[in-house]
């Protein structure tokens, strides 16, 4: 009781959920988020979270609710949160060398050593080097640089746009934002870059003609692709962009017999394989990289986010041998390129990143993420395959989506101010369970730490269920 | 003794130096640096060093050699190397919540504390929110899309050029190595994009008419930049951009009324200020930012390097209120803007900033920069105004520069071929003193960290005076 005679619990959890409302008052006033509505956030209209601790697949913010994070940050946190020997690593290399940059021949241990468990350990057969950023967006970027530069020492100049699919995602600079398949990532940036081009996406249920098998559907990919590098003149392009399972453009996994396709067709037309890993990579798919899980023979390949699990920021693009002759002889020719950040080789990230594969080593991640993952589509299809508001269920490994529609059997989708994936997560959250609305409408995405185990997964599982439901009720509500 | 009777001593520093070399092997097989020359270094002719440890202003080698790094690692260990308490926090932090992503209305704290004292102490007035990105390149293009968004939501959908300087540096990516004026940032990418137009640079020393004063070159500068915008119709142009004081385009502070000759210009044109603080926020020049130094009122700024003092890799734009209110407007005529990073607002990277900023506040290096920095500058035109190979010593704060001539009174340069100031830095290395040959040729740059001394500024300045005797020997030599 106090004094006007409300009775206030004045405990721990009353003061933390206090100072963290009065954080996300400046956090309104101050900070400006990524993708984030700018007016509904600074008004607080959005609802906002500040989050506080973390500790292997659970995340608690300042009210102290806590939260499964079946999305792992972003796709990223692969190891689970808060583990010690990551704080230890970075500690101990911040007293050693905290920093220095790898221009003009100067390196340091943890870079070095890390790329060659990149090279030798954990990138497919063929590739020879890595080059360091911070961001899957700047990986990206330096591969469009490098295909760019590779045919300018070839002497085709002409040879120079860049396909990537729809609803792709490669990340949203100038550059990276144009080979994104989404035209909400260009619209107000004037982008896509006259330089980009986009084919279909392999998204069979989606896009397939009614009907259509797996095999037909490949062949229309193929199709669509090599009509338009008809139309534009194989000589005019230098590069194919792709993911091997399409993320952020809705979790979609190849057709069978897609990549082996493409691959001939690239080939045929001397068109170099830009490999996105950012989300594959590292275990994600049950496989060391989405390139291994394919067969793919990426001529330049990204990998980011499970690279450090997202302890630090830390980026690669991995060349290849065919790539890197060719940058050789470059600078032969034409002296030293000049391409880089001041944080390339960041010594600290690149020992949070030698940590983190000690982990995923050891701990068997990879193959835990087959298993369980393997566990994990089975237990979706389980509950939601019949479910009337799921049309499609899919996935690989530890990464899965649920294709929501209002009509199930004539895939009629929700109309998107419905914002129904959005309601789905936001109920999700209300119980407990992170998940993402992804893409266009109405996609909810999953991608738990490799470490969750098949406990984890039937709840990730049950509390997306009861989600579903708490939202299927109120849509069925007069 | 061994065996084969050749004296080895067995000792830590010959075991350190063979790992070492073992390790720079792999790192010519395995390692693609940034801006650095393919062959010559995978061949092993280019002089490498494997970075070991570093303490305060000093770093230390596989060979146990010790330098002084008088650029702090790119210009931004402003605190120095091997900080406890940097450790300390980062593991602290990491320990606490390693990782959360800041879209759609998360947050956390670090970043969100950052953002208030980054508006509150650190920004001049009229700056009212922060976007995170992980470089200085990354702020910088972030600046560019949001110049053209900007324009998009007010209905000037042709005012999209983006205006720099000759011999700027703003970053190596597609967009920002565009704006970055010097050729060989261009040359086998395909650049500058066709949006970026280049004006003069402010260089009074290199490009004064002869004979002119500070003012008429001022005026010349004007002149340069009111004829690109009449020549282009200032309705296509968004944005201006410029570092207060010019970096790795050689270390040129601006002619005495430069910038408010140029920003009269701007605002006559409704064109936006982007100011790139990389190099000089958080202390380098004396002053909390060169915008605070040269009473700039920007409408961006790009803050990186010192943010951190590099001990992780993290950049700002920061956005002034008549920005913002276009965003907010924005995002009420458009729905979200659909720009960021996954590692926006990382809270770790956080943790570090506001702990580097602790120090410098409560070290007061802002004003030891200023006091030791016009020491610092005093003692180097003590040492090199009358040097025959010194054609200019220039510099503010604890940034500094000297050009060199092979003809110092007609102001003839060496040729590039000569790579003097390289010859100069590699001089200096040996001697155990680490400054940066910069920009096109031949200027010898200086950045130490805030904390160096009047006795360290002492030793710098003595070493660069004999690396440059050695070099000016050797020049001299029959
Ligand atoms: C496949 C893919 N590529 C690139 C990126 C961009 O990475 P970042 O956000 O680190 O720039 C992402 C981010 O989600 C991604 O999913
Ligand atoms: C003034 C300026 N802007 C931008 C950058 C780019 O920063 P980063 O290398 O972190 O991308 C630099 C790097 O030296 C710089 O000096």
């Amino acid at each position: 009781m106090n004094f006007v005679g409300i009775d206030i619990p004045i405990d721990m959890n009353a003061t933390m959920r206090r100072r963290g409302e009065l954080t996300l008052e400046t956090d309104r006033r101050h900070l400006m988020h990524p993708g984030t509505h700018a007016s509904d956030h600074a008004s607080g209209e959005l609802d906002a979270r500040l989050m506080t601790r973390a500790q292997g697949i659970r995340i608690e913010d300042h009210a102290g609710r806590s939260y499964i994070d079946a999305f792992a940050g972003l796709y990223c946190v692969n190891i689970g949160y808060g583990r010690e020997e990551m704080a230890d690593a970075i500690a101990a290399q911040t007293r050693r060398l905290s920093f220095y940059h790898t221009y003009a021949g100067f390196s340091n241990d943890p870079a070095v050593e890390l790329s060659r468990r990149l090279i030798e350990e954990w990138a497919p057969p063929g590739m020879k080097k890595v080059f360091y950023g911070m961001s899957g967006s700047d990986a990206n970027e330096t591969q469009v640089k490098l295909a760019w530069y590779y045919n300018n020492v070839l002497g085709r100049p002409r040879k120079k746009k860049i396909i990537a699919r729809q609803r792709s995602y490669h990340g949203s600079g100038i550059a990276t934002g144009s080979l994104t398949g989404q035209p909400k990532f260009h619209a107000g940036f004037d982008l896509p870059m006259p330089q980009v081009l986009h084919t279909a996406s392999p998204d069979f249920y989606r896009d397939a003609r009614p009907g259509a098998s797996e095999a037909e559907f490949v062949a229309d990919c193929v199709e669509h692709l090599e009509q338009l590098i008809a139309r534009e003149g194989a000589d005019t392009i230098a590069a194919f962009f792709g993911e091997p399972v399409m993320g952020s453009g809705g979790i979609v996994p190849p057709p069978s017999g897609y990549w082996p396709a493409i691959q001939a067709v690239l080939e045929r037309h001397d068109i170099l394989f830009a490999v996105d890993e950012v989300v594959c990579g590292f275990g994600r798919l049950g496989s060391r990289t989405g390139s291994e899980h394919y067969g793919l023979a990426p001529d330049l390949m990204s990998v980011a986010k499970g690279l450090t699990s997202g302890y630090l920021p830390l980026s690669g693009v991995i060349v290849s041998e065919r790539v890197w002759d060719v940058i050789e002889r470059g600078s032969r020719e034409q002296g030293a390129m000049n391409h880089g950040w001041t944080y390339s080789g960041h010594p600290v990230c690149a020992a949070a990143a030698l940590t983190n594969l000690d982990i995923i080593e050891r701990e068997q991640l990879v193959s835990n993420a087959a298993e369980v993952g393997a566990y994990f589509q089975a237990r979706l299809h389980e509950a939601f395959d019949a479910h009337p508001l799921v049309g499609n269920v899919r996935g690989v490994g530890m990464l899965a989506a649920l294709e929501l529609m209002a009509g199930k059997t004539e895939r009629r989708p929700f109309p998107a101010a419905a914002k129904v994936s959005q309601r789905v997560a936001q109920a999700a959250l209300a119980r407990g369970l992170i998940v993402r609305a992804l893409g266009t409408n109405d996609i909810v995405g999953f991608a738990p730490p490799l470490i969750a185990t098949r406990a984890d997964i039937d709840e990730i599982v049950a509390i997306a269920r009861h989600a579903l439901h708490d939202v299927s009720d109120a849509l069925s509500a007069p």
